[in-house]
């Protein structure tokens, strides 16, 4: 089950970025949601290559067929098959490669797992298996948006490398975000990111940093005790991205400089609902929403395929130099910021349903 | 499923604090593996309450029955029941939290999910629940053992508040982290710490901190692409542990400040194996194992529950007050090292089943 | 996973008919079902050796425990634990039968799988790990009641041997059941039957026969296109009773005699409704329930553990003689009613749960 | 989960016979299996219409493509994902059944599940979904073969209404099947049962029948108590399949007719092995394979589109009579041959990866 996420709301990427293409197949979407292609492929543009000047000038349209599933523009219940040909593969710049290891890369790991080099087998170590998740979260997103009109799920570029935006999780749009090529909503931060970046790339080096998401509108009850706790499987979630190295919630590990008087968020009433005063919490109390913001944090380290000529292995055993080619992301994090906000709209979207079927 | 974890190796735990007692099932486990009780009650004895003064007084002795699956001392293939009767069960302590929600902790949420007010529900988020964690995952720790004769997994607190112990994980050992009551490796620290949890106690306060892991022994090829990646699972485990923030792997959210030059692991040949000079990727590339040490932290907030008079409602959603009473845990850490070493226990032993099941 | 069932509403049974005790976990009950453990109990009874003349005289009072997940007499949402105790353990009746493999019994291939000559391990193919599965249906059965009040589940022996009942599943009830110890509702078997078993005890041999099973007031809409359709569900859950070896749905086997005109049922409006004129479909069409009664019927071979004398080898590989010892029964069918019943309250609960996450 | 089958070797089918095409992902597929789009056609052409003259004579060639999981001719451990366009799709011969519910078939139950009236939903129950499972189920075989050499799957036609072919499991072979278009193995029943149907298509009526199969080469050991016994996820596979109302294993319900005595297989010792005399246990005891020969039978009903006009209702609920058009077959058992073996490749194959995971 390496490549299903979701226990209703069931997903299943497959493909390489070196083979005839990639794909989804989504199980379990409830009938009668409105979808069209136009929905998946907004938020494919969102993490495509060659969108802006500061990721990899790949060019692919990355244009999804819907293949099933989808009746008169509605989902029928049945599982939603969706493709995207692979169309600018350029297999050469990846024949020294086939042999040596790149650092801190999956090819070494691949093969000791699988026992086989494979350029198609590392692909499934690549961005572009995102591309599926991207496209089923879209359609999760239309699931929530049926029955919770108020769900907004935003994430957005916190910091890149020692730059670090000043946004208040509380009160940022989803167009701050989508106004800059960093999708970052500190409007003072931009050019300084996109200036890194940029030298990043003349360097043929990278950066790494950390996105924040906020979820507004997520009613309490959400997550599952004890394992399937919310914050539990959106850290699965998230740590299923390429190049993540970490995951923390509300006040995560800032949150152990306190004392439990100070971090505790106190109840109170307001319009006679349950609320808190602070949000350290995160939004999730006992691996359950508690109606606040759910705000979290993902590390994503510098990409790891870069220009600059490393010592390394090959797969002959032999100790050896690799310098990359090809073209690559200078930083991930601008079409990361897609991929955190599809997988936050899928594990709610499984949760949302796994509630229901509780419910009298 | 929300009970149960683990895709072959699968545990499903039940019991709260407030009922007749706690336990777990272990499906998966393979037949021929010595198993005693005393296995299991060696590292239910480090879990349990009362075992030193800076942890809650509750007087449990946590005594493990083996209900199944075991025959003249090994498994049989047959899954494992496991039962920890409650003696230590004082519910006057808890009438009051009854109606009023304590803040940061699991009431409201549990309220909100089930419709129903019940002390045992929320008993399921009070760590006597991981019981059951710890007692399985004591029983895959023979499981690795048996295959994985240099396997060690080894926890310790790394910090509390601010005080950060100074710690190699390369070289740490188990009888290091035993040798004190706050279950740190850094002498130097073993006293700042217990004074801090004594004057927390004192105060009706509670205090958080960061618990390091590292795991030895592990071959490459563990982990399963894409969504079941080693860190994912990882994450998932610790994140469903009651009261953790956030998880990282290898140079986790400082390793946002490197470039990709700096935070690449450079291949070389040792031995005739493929080792990395450095471990930023913390024991795992591309989701699987590459041979080095596994190495994350998990941070946990102060304990929720405190003397000290908050602000809260009740479930007649009228605003209150509440300084909860009983014996509480003014710091989680030192009971939580073999929580989460059992958790990496349970997902390396399913990691370790699935990487058989595909071999040749 | 072997000894879990279910998606959202899933039984992991544990235990053997040598160790202390036998039990179930049930994970995913919705909350606020009323339950006590006289529901347990009056479905337990029917279960047990001992109730009646022609069963194993065994004296287990099979007294369950319920030892999480309720309070105040209500399902809290938590897990539930049961537990029930063996007391009437014979081991010395078993020594013979640690070497030599009982014909068509389940010792040979538990040694070939686990290696491990086990009355243990063995233990869990004997009707006594059925306990947990006939509690956990009475659970899923109020948990039927509760949403769908017209719920019938009536199970009833339909042949012993070659002796035949005259039954109309439409009109049967189980009280007509219930009145006669074989379990079967043609008032002019019950004496033949009876007599039949009690001959084959005298005899120490023993007999099978079908029995069938119908539901009532499950709506149109339940079951998964395309391999959790609801007849495959049944299939698995009644295949997976001890002693079963065959299933059919509605018209079944003899439905292969007809041609496609006279097979199908036709569709008319009966007071606003859609029904079917016949129900060779047995309430089933595609995989989903069309609102007609669910009928079917599951083979039990005779008992393979006989008193007469029989070739078999022994776990040394000689070949030997074995003519079993013990109390068993001549006839597992009357016995085995209310374990087809549990398993198809289990199968609908399940289903109707997820038909619930789907629902706007 | 509702189009997902297996544990560890798991398959997801989707699409319609309305819509673009058809599909499959095969997740945990073991690497370095040698597999080639040849493999998949050569299985898929002896489930296609049009093959001869007693089947549908729409005109499908069913050319699979594989997008994903093979690299220079070898499975990479990935998933491998399947393609089959639909080329022959002629709506209007549904426009008319757009309305009206076909009698015993799906139309209706799908429209009370999913509240929507879709062909392309409706599709779901078509024959046309299996091409997923065809394909994988060759997958599955391959997998099998490399670790299995001496494993045979044969299904065959054993009964056409009335007409019942002799053959003997113990000998019959692939070629003998293939030989002929009914896909049974018995030279005499070849013409009878071509006429008949024949015949039932000239009427527009339509036949079902009995499908038996043999498994041979099986080691003792697979299968996995309780719930996930051989017999128990076989049933499940086959009843999965369009049009199944029955399964049995061995004996199945003719054994209802036997003592005890008389039915338990004696073992005895040949070769060094544990073998059985009889086979009424049909290769299967407690759940798990003993090594003898497997054999089950699954009824078909007779296909329930038939060109005859019948009553039924509309989806405005309403009344009507249909009388369906378009090309349909007049009996499934000739192309359900192929779809029998594939069920029973994929279950083995899960089981085997299982068993191999917990031996030492």
């Amino acid at each position: 089950m390496s490549s299903s996420l979701g226990t209703l709301f069931r997903i299943s990427t497959w493909g390489e970025s070196h083979g005839p293409g990639v794909g989804v197949v989504i199980d379990g979407c409830p009938p009668k949601i409105p979808l069209s292609v136009e929905d998946l492929q907004k938020e494919l543009d969102r993490r495509r290559p060659g969108q802006s000047k500061i990721v990899t000038p790949r060019k692919e349209a990355d244009e999804a067929e819907i293949l099933s599933g989808i009746e008169n523009g509605l989902t029928t219940g049945a599982p939603i098959g969706i493709l995207v040909r692979n169309t600018d593969q350029r297999p050469s710049a990846y024949t020294e490669m086939q042999s040596a290891y790149r650092p801190s890369h999956a090819d070494y790991t691949y093969d000791a797992k699988y026992g086989i080099r494979s350029v198609s087998g590392g692909g499934r170590a690549s961005a572009r298996e995102t591309i599926g998740r991207v496209a089923a979260g879209a359609i999760a997103h239309k699931v929530l948006l049926r029955d919770l009109p108020n769900y907004e799920c935003i994430a957005y570029v916190k910091s890149i490398h020692d730059l670090e935006a000043d946004i208040d999780p509380n009160t940022v749009t989803a167009e701050q975000v989508e106004s800059n090529i960093v999708r970052t909503a500190d409007a003072a931060m931009v050019e300084p990111m996109v200036d890194l970046i940029t030298q990043m790339r003349s360097e043929g080096n990278s950066v790494g940093g950390v996105i924040e998401c906020v979820i507004r509108g997520i009613p309490p009850g959400l997550g599952e005790p004890v394992f399937d706790k919310l914050e539990a499987d959106l850290a699965k979630a998230m740590m299923s991205l390429p190049a993540t190295k970490g995951f923390e919630i509300g006040s995560g590990f800032e949150g152990t400089l306190m004392t439990g008087r100070d971090h505790n968020d106190e109840f109170f009433i307001e319009d006679g609902k349950v609320r808190t005063r602070t949000n350290r919490s995160g939004g999730v109390q006992g691996g359950i929403s508690n109606g606040e913001p759910i705000i979290f944090r993902v590390a994503f380290k510098p990409t790891a395929t870069i220009l600059i000529e490393q010592n390394t292995v090959n797969n002959a055993g032999e100790e050896t130099t690799l310098a990359a080619r090809g073209r690559h992301d200078p930083c991930v994090l601008p079409r990361a910021v897609p991929m955190v906000e599809a997988m936050a709209h899928l594990i709610l979207t499984d949760h949302w349903l796994r509630q229901k079927a509780i419910q009298a």
